[in-house]
């Protein structure tokens, strides 16, 4: 896993439904935030994405907080995936190698099938997730 | 506003259904993420906690990658609030000064309004977000 990850800046956060379940934040080392902000495309090599997810949980606190019920965490880790940019080394995946991480070790992922689900954004450089200011 | 919060380092992050209908995404100063990572209590002075928000907005695009309605993303922001540590200046609100900045600019909040919601994590110095690896 590239280190330091944990300590990287936001691009965005999502939750995915169904089973999945999860919520997630992207994050990104310096090149990538810099191409983000910057609009840059397609990434420069050396920029990495990475994807955390966490169990979907409701927050009994945080309701009783609010009054109602409404509030939703992020619980255990699910798993991270990474997708990093060396246009040479990944040329056959769009310039971008990918793996994920079970429990901090690597899982069973094949780059082409991640790839292939990428496609649909490849006018954005394959990256489906968009800079939240 | 705090300068280069947006820089900060990620604490965890959530969705709100209701009137908030947002994701949210909480994050620190390098104070604040030391004291949530060593387990610090209560936080030193100094520590500043960024909650930015987000409205929550179905995507289109990465539920067709998906091949099914499940995807929810940040769209436009909605506020930023900060919770600020001091104990001194803020000694009448558990150490924690509160504010709200809709549209980059400050809001209206009433910091006893902010502390008495937050009273119930007393024992968490007042913080209802924990930490997520």
């Amino acid at each position: 896993m590239p280190s330091g990850y944990r300590d990287w800046r936001l691009i965005s956060i999502a939750h995915e439904e169904g089973n999945l379940n999860d919520l997630r934040a992207v994050l990104g080392n310096d090149v990538a935030i810099e191409a983000y902000r910057e609009g840059k495309l397609p990434f420069p090599d050396g920029a990495i994405i990475a994807r955390l997810a966490w169990s979907y949980v409701p927050s009994v606190e945080n309701n009783e907080a609010f009054g109602r019920p409404q509030s939703f965490v992020a619980g255990t880790p699910t798993n991270v995936q990474f997708m990093v940019k060396d246009s040479k080394k990944y040329a056959a995946t769009g310039g971008w190698g990918f793996a994920q991480f079970d429990d901090r070790k690597p899982a069973h992922v094949v780059a082409q099938d991640c790839f292939a689900c990428h496609v649909p954004a490849k006018a954005r450089d394959y990256l489906f997730t968009r800079y939240a200011p």
